[in-house]
């Protein structure tokens, strides 16, 4: 990568705010060498934690400001009180060409809403989507919308679809990537009217769009597809599943190797290969839920997060960009030229 | 358990019919001791097989016919041609008062269809749904509805809570079970309107019904509430996200373990306690998906179970017969009389 990025970052969001993210931002600039930020928050908190990082303070212009959105503030109140917060000086950084994306590990909700309002969708676009990278069997697979649409029609899961694709091929970097429609079983008939109508659409794409057809809940960790759509509704819920699944497993497992000195003695044996484990379904690792959609890169890392989660995130908007994904976009849009007759229509002709 | 319990067996449904079908039930027999059963398929093929056991075959009549519901078959064709068939005639036990619940691994599609057309649903209820029991790190908890129903109003989603909450009373044997309506949030605005009119119903029921408000993906495995309630197309992808992540996690799991000599060791040490775990979400243990809201007790096992499940799944249907499951139902729909006003004009009032 010869071409220099400059990302915003929101340094006050977080539950461990600014810290991770001055770290994250040190680890992400060891990873991408053309690499330049705009820090925005509070400089007297900034300050003594870049200042012992001499390269991150080159590369790194901080941008005071005093005010924050909580974790706990309403969208509405975000959106009203929070036009000279970190958050929405980091996206207006984006907005105004002063950076190639931003980072926050802010409020989500507040986040999706104002860069939705500063940034505007992609010409064409009706809905933006929230995707992220998920561990599966045959490797990693991207799923959308995990949350920003509760209630989508066919003509938004196919445009998820799409960016779905577009995000596969440019992040992950897979080839002619599958794509899958989450349903409630594999057979044409099954499922609602907008899934039927975007499938019947996704359908006659054959040659230009890779459409497998509907997959299950299991085949989203079964990895049979390389991206998975679904409205925001049942994604956000299958998504939260996963974490929910791979919490009582963990608990379940921590139980069994307590059980008995002989299973404590294992767990010590067993150590380092678990450990191995651990780092392929290490949430960390897919950190970053990206706004999909919008016209500018805003990667959402996870609250909790730590540094190199935080880096993560900041690497993925730095793939975006470094790979024209928004112009991806609008090309594959383009390439679907008949989607301005809408999905019906074509599940019809 | 003083009454004595007929229960229909489907003797040619699922992967290994009819053997597992009669071992299982052998194994049900030593759990409860006043059981009978009516088996219903080929008597040339189950007769072998019960021969040598004889106490099974003191309480067992056998019902011979030659037609058998394929797990191919669309509903369609099973409803049409499946009249004499060993899934249907086992239905048809229940619906005319020879048999007090119905279990088959057969089709799944046709066995609810074809008990929906036989038995048809309780006075009240609109639709019938698809229960099971999940592990959790509480310990166990109900969710429905499987996929029964894509699309669910408002009050659909009341009857199912009020039926779930049945079913924990009388199989979980939980006493004052707690309830939450699936969805992407746990604030009171999140959601789509049928979700947010049940929410509304549900919470003017406070003092009757233990309304716990929305849970979200990860409160499944954590045990949150006691009951999950959800359409059947949310339900059923939580479900199946469900099995997938925890079969991806045994596979990372099974590679960590392979991983080197130490975690082969490793493992040998650790090998009971595992197992121990291994037990505590043994699908075979959940085995039993129930139709609920029918006028007569059907229980679905897993087409791929062996005895083991396929005795659980007996069970299940004797602890609803025992505990007077249905009627329970009906007395729960009185006591939300106001149900007839609808959750709509309830969340209006």
């Amino acid at each position: 990568m010869s071409a220099s990025f400059t990302i915003a970052l929101d340094a006050m969001g977080g539950d461990n705010a600014p810290a991770i993210v001055v770290k994250g931002a040190d680890l992400a600039r060891r990873r991408f060498p053309n690499i330049r930020f705009r820090m925005f928050g509070d400089e007297a908190r900034i300050l003594p934690l870049i200042k012992r990082r001499k390269r991150l303070r080159e590369i790194t212009e901080i941008m005071h400001t005093d005010d924050v959105i909580s974790s706990e503030m309403t969208v509405s109140v975000a959106i009203r009180k929070g036009r000279q917060s970190s958050m929405q000086l980091a996206i207006n950084a984006v907005r105004d060409g002063d950076a190639e994306g931003v980072v926050s590990a802010g409020n989500t909700g507040a986040l999706m809403a104002m860069a939705k309002l500063s940034l505007r969708t992609l010409p064409g676009i009706h809905r933006p989507a929230i995707a992220a990278i998920l561990p599966s069997i045959r490797g990693e697979s991207v799923m959308l919308d995990l949350g920003a649409n509760v209630e989508c029609d066919a003509e938004n899961l196919v445009q998820f679809a799409i960016m779905g694709d577009v995000f596969a091929r440019t992040v992950l970097g897979t080839v002619n990537p599958s794509c899958g429609l989450l349903n409630v079983g594999s057979e044409e008939m099954k499922g609602h009217a907008e899934i039927q109508q975007a499938a019947a659409y996704l359908r006659q794409m054959t040659g230009t769009f890779n459409f497998h057809g509907f997959v299950e809940g299991d085949d989203i960790a079964a990895g049979t597809t390389d991206v998975v759509v679904s409205d925001g509704f049942t994604g956000n819920i299958a998504l939260k599943t996963t974490e929910g699944t791979a919490r009582l497993i963990k608990e379940f497992l921590g139980d069994a190797f307590r059980s008995s000195l002989s299973a404590r003695l294992g767990y010590i044996f067993a150590r380092r290969g678990l450990r191995k484990m651990r780092d392929r379904i290490d949430p960390r690792r897919y950190n970053g839920a990206v706004f999909l959609g919008l016209n500018g890169i805003a990667v959402k890392s996870h609250g909790g997060t730590d540094a190199f989660g935080f880096a993560n995130a900041i690497g993925v908007a730095i793939d975006m960009a470094a790979n024209g994904f928004n112009q991806k976009i609008t090309d594959g849009l383009e390439a679907f030229g008949e989607l301005d007759q809408g999905p019906a229509e074509a599940a019809a002709s």
